[in-house]
């Protein structure tokens, strides 16, 4: 089925395979008259791109974004907007050895239970360079949202062992250091960590973090496209993550109500929370305090270690890795839940204009 | 926007609020041929009624579930299902005093925030009584996977502190007891637990795990379509759900490759694996092996103890909220997680169906 | 499939069949803050309604409206609105001598092929009952449209060969005379000529025209969801409905571009167009003149001489249907073609308001 | 809003504007397994492509499709197709005259009033050209389709007053002759009657007629999936038609029922219709006879006589149109019409694949 679209009225649709040709993505519904060129595009795809330290695989891809359609000297029309990067670093042979195996903890297997075939280059469609598209679109998205005064940031919570102080918190690091990390101390930490796995063939998994301010109040549409039904789906549909979670998250089970709830107060003439437990969400809407998303990743599969499989021919097998593979591939993957998150923001604050009988009346009747 | 409908093509509608006339659900694209009757559907709506036991409300919802068209002398005729429940045991008057107050906890200022206008009787749309629809309709997608000879369970992890030893497991036990857990022990100390809780006008959260056992590799469709991602939402569209996890979930962030990659090994002609980290899920498809769920359930919002809150006007306030509330919610939530898994599953297992070339010429040419 | 819903962020749901228990809708996405109540429901129910005249079906069916969600104290809440008419004067014998046979111009072969049962029984849910759910919910779309000062009138054109004289034309007749026609010469010669038709145990078939005022410009998303082409799926998903066209239509072929083409001439500070050939639809968007749609409906299936069909069990067999039938449907139909149109304004509408940015910054920012 | 997409398991999604970089498609729910290459795409790019003759423009546009992911080994893998034609032969300079004036017949204002802005280039992505992505979808449809014995051949079947004798019926002259109709003695006749309004500077409009032969009965999804609401919305959806019909079409309109039935009789051990009125279509469901559509195509509006009309800043104005226009456009837009029509059955046999519960137990436990 076709599974590679993503959205409402902000629609996107990603496609392209890890040795294709290229990769890309048709944002469609991105409202007319926003400023956009390549400019705003590659700063987020450089935020993704391998080969920026030494804790990230040593593959060299430019990833060129280019906008095919959509716009006019630089302004929207409204029409849908294709981006394309073409695939120029991509080395076909290295999975040779691996073309009849399934690597385990890699989708080889389910995609060949499900299409009878699989694009064994560099694990096609379901490897990372797949996201090149969601980042793509999620510039968009997120150029949108500063329009609206709403600001998205991800970064990396944890390594593995290694977490960040918050009383050190400083954002300006995250696109800076090879963690993503807004903590210069945890990142040398979880960076030596990561050294002394990758030495014995080993791979990390770790936690982002999602916060976002700015939101108004109400935002998602009950019952089944909830904002926080729909970031979940956003985020868990990111190769990798194994849990989301929301505001207190997974300790809420243990938590009682008079702990949970958080008080309401006035704020001037704001309506304010004291606390926010909830996260941001209250039954799935934005609540109007900062909305606080984690997601937990798995470590990379690929490792260099000797592991135990099966063949395509159904024989027990060794099969030993070859590739140039991330050992965490969390840095690269904030990026990516931040892009997500944007355009499901997007797409739920278009949604949210016919609300109120009032709403229409004021567009069309002023 | 519409947000009330769930699925591709197995799709469900939900409508109704706590306090209106009914609540229901239109289930459209049931296959034809399927032996259904009220029968199916009753046992179903038992589980998530109220008034079973002294930890849940003493509410007692009746909640009679009636078939209203898509079937002819007990089967399916392909046409859309609708199910309706008549409410029957509403008592408005319990919540006039708060009509022009935000209940901490609850959506009451994201709906009023969001349409200019609440339901305050019983939380309206927000109300638990929301998943009736969706329950009906789990019925309906659980027999259909009875016949593909795939199995959802749910049942109560923990609730608070008290968690269930898995070496007492018993499923029998799950329909039975009032925590919903599959151990008797547990569910005594639960029991406790909320007892105390209740004496403080407090109340409790809790886990609801899922496995999901005979799904066929390959269902779900990459990359936003995965079984993953749309499970999560599935469960997290639930109200009081504030994290999911597959699998090892959270936990996979402290892992390193070499733990959490599960080795492939065959068990006569059968693609197996060793141990099951992933959760039945690789690259976002059914794996072949058990399918684990976990979801975490807030405590109950309303408690009775004395709360800071705002009201309408904008106007700092104390609340005190009667009325008759579950002191835990996650056991009669059991049967809407297994609900949402399983109509998530049948929707899967239907547009899977054209993936392959040789399915469309098997289907058409035979 | 899942086929019994229609709309984007305006959905509905529609469910039922002729000899069920019941048929009703969801209406999903309805703003909130509208004043309903079952008295803007049933006119539209009784204008669909049979028993009217002698060029109907004897039938007399209610067909009360319940509206059992979605409103509070008389006003939408912003939460999907269900309605219901209970079925109360079928009789499911008259169809026992068909169970086994395919009436010719009927769905019932098609219904067999597709899901290998059929709901025998007054067609199921192919009958012109299962329109009491779309009429449901367009007297809702209707409404909504006419706070937009936006109004759609749909009447009779000709039944058989007698067309309406335009210069006759007295809106005030369309919901009083038999045909439904706006010219009372013509109703009367179409009611001889269907009551010639019925001694002949035969049916006629007509022309409904639908004009649509006060439609902003530009409503409408190219290029697959123009409001043409959802206007035509809308319309074509009526049954006997076998074409549709906007403006000069079919006669477009036979056309010069000179001919065919609209000046564009301003009207004070308004654009507008000294002609209106394509009928207020220019690129798929609205064009700020009227809307004009004709449908051409084919004559009632169902008629009492001997046909030659075949049974279930592939044999050559005579049938002679028996029953209470509307020798023509066109009138009946009228009501069901307004409230699809409205209906897709309506989505459109609320569509479109995400258009520009700037329509973003205004609506969040001011 | 998202309207760049079309079907629901079997979606495509076109982008691009006539002078912008490039145009395409991304083809969504293709089944794994298909041989594909560009020598399937490109006939179909050059049946649309103009230049051919000289009732064309004569702009030469080579329109080579590049096939940029979802294939691996020249074979399907069930991943999105992404397929791109760069512009080559765009000049943008000839529309720079009209940038600021509103073409009648054309989408120009309605852009404007959309999206307060519009691309004036070529018409943007109201242009022809954006039915290059539709044409390269179509292509792989129809190749899914030749799979199934499933045929569609679309052809012109009149223009302006000439109409082809269907006694000179030759399916091999519908590509080679310029009008693309299947008679060569009606396209002299067309030929000469173009060329008179050319020098008149004037255009013509047409009717294509498509038949799909070997659809099996029951595909399309009641009620607003039906094949036919769904085809009339793929047809209407492309620019220039106004007005679509199945079988007799607008002709039943004045029919009786005796006359338009068609009876049904068994040919050996096959249902079939003795007479084929309703177009293949019953209840909207094929009824495996030959499905019959025509559509109406309007003259193209880019005409070289002076034309009055109204400017940007409300001014009325008149305008003299340059550039390369085809004085009929209906050729060109027959392999569109059937490229529209492939995609739709595909998507409708994908659908359908699950409408008995025998076929989910024969799929999943065989």
């Amino acid at each position: 089925m076709a599974g590679s679209s993503f959205g409402n009225i902000f629609k996107i649709t990603t496609w392209g395979e890890s040795h294709g040709k290229a990769l890309g993505v048709v944002i469609d519904g991105v409202p007319a008259g926003l400023k956009l060129s390549e400019k705003d595009i590659q700063p987020f795809m450089d935020r993704r791109a391998p080969g920026k330290s030494n804790i990230s695989t040593p593959r060299n891809e430019a990833d060129e974004a280019e906008i095919l359609s959509g716009t006019m000297e630089g302004i929207t029309t409204g029409c849908p907007i294709s981006i394309m990067v073409r695939n120029t670093s991509q080395h076909s042979s290295d999975y040779s050895n691996i073309k009849d195996i399934y690597r385990p903890g890699h989708a080889d297997y389910t995609y060949d239970a499900k299409y009878g075939i699989r694009d064994y280059r560099g694990g096609g469609r379901s490897s990372g360079r797949e996201t090149i598209g969601r980042v793509a679109a999620g510039a968009v998205a997120s150029k949108i949202l500063k329009e609206l005064n709403i600001d998205v940031c991800s970064y990396t919570l944890s390594i593995g062992p290694v977490s960040i102080d918050r009383s050190n918190f400083d954002r300006s690091l995250i696109t800076c250091l090879p963690t993503c990390m807004p903590d210069s101390k945890a990142d040398k930490e979880a960076v030596e960590y990561i050294n002394g796995l990758r030495e014995d063939k080993d791979s990390a998994g770790g936690v982002i973090e999602t916060v976002i301010k700015g939101m108004p109040a109400g935002i998602g549409d009950p019952v089944f496209e909830k904002l926080s039904a729909n970031l979940s789906k956003a985020i868990m549909s990111i190769g990798a993550v194994k849990a989301v979670e929301f505001g207190d998250g997974f300790k809420v089970a243990g938590s009682t109500g008079s702990e949970n709830n958080d008080a309401f107060r006035m704020s001037g003439d704001e309506i304010t929370k004291i606390t926010n437990h909830s996260g941001g969400l209250l039954g799935g809407m934005s609540d109007g305090s900062d909305i606080i998303i984690r997601c937990y990743i798995k470590p990379t599969p690929s490792i260099f270690k000797t592991q135990e499989t099966v063949s395509k021919d159904k024989e027990d097998v060794s099969i030993n890795i070859k590739g140039r593979h991330d050992p965490v591939i969390v840095p690269r993957a904030v990026v990516v839940v931040e892009s997500m998150c944007a355009i499901t923001l997007v797409d739920a604050l278009m949604t949210n204009m016919s609300s109120k009988l009032g709403s229409l009346t004021d567009f069309y009747l002023k």
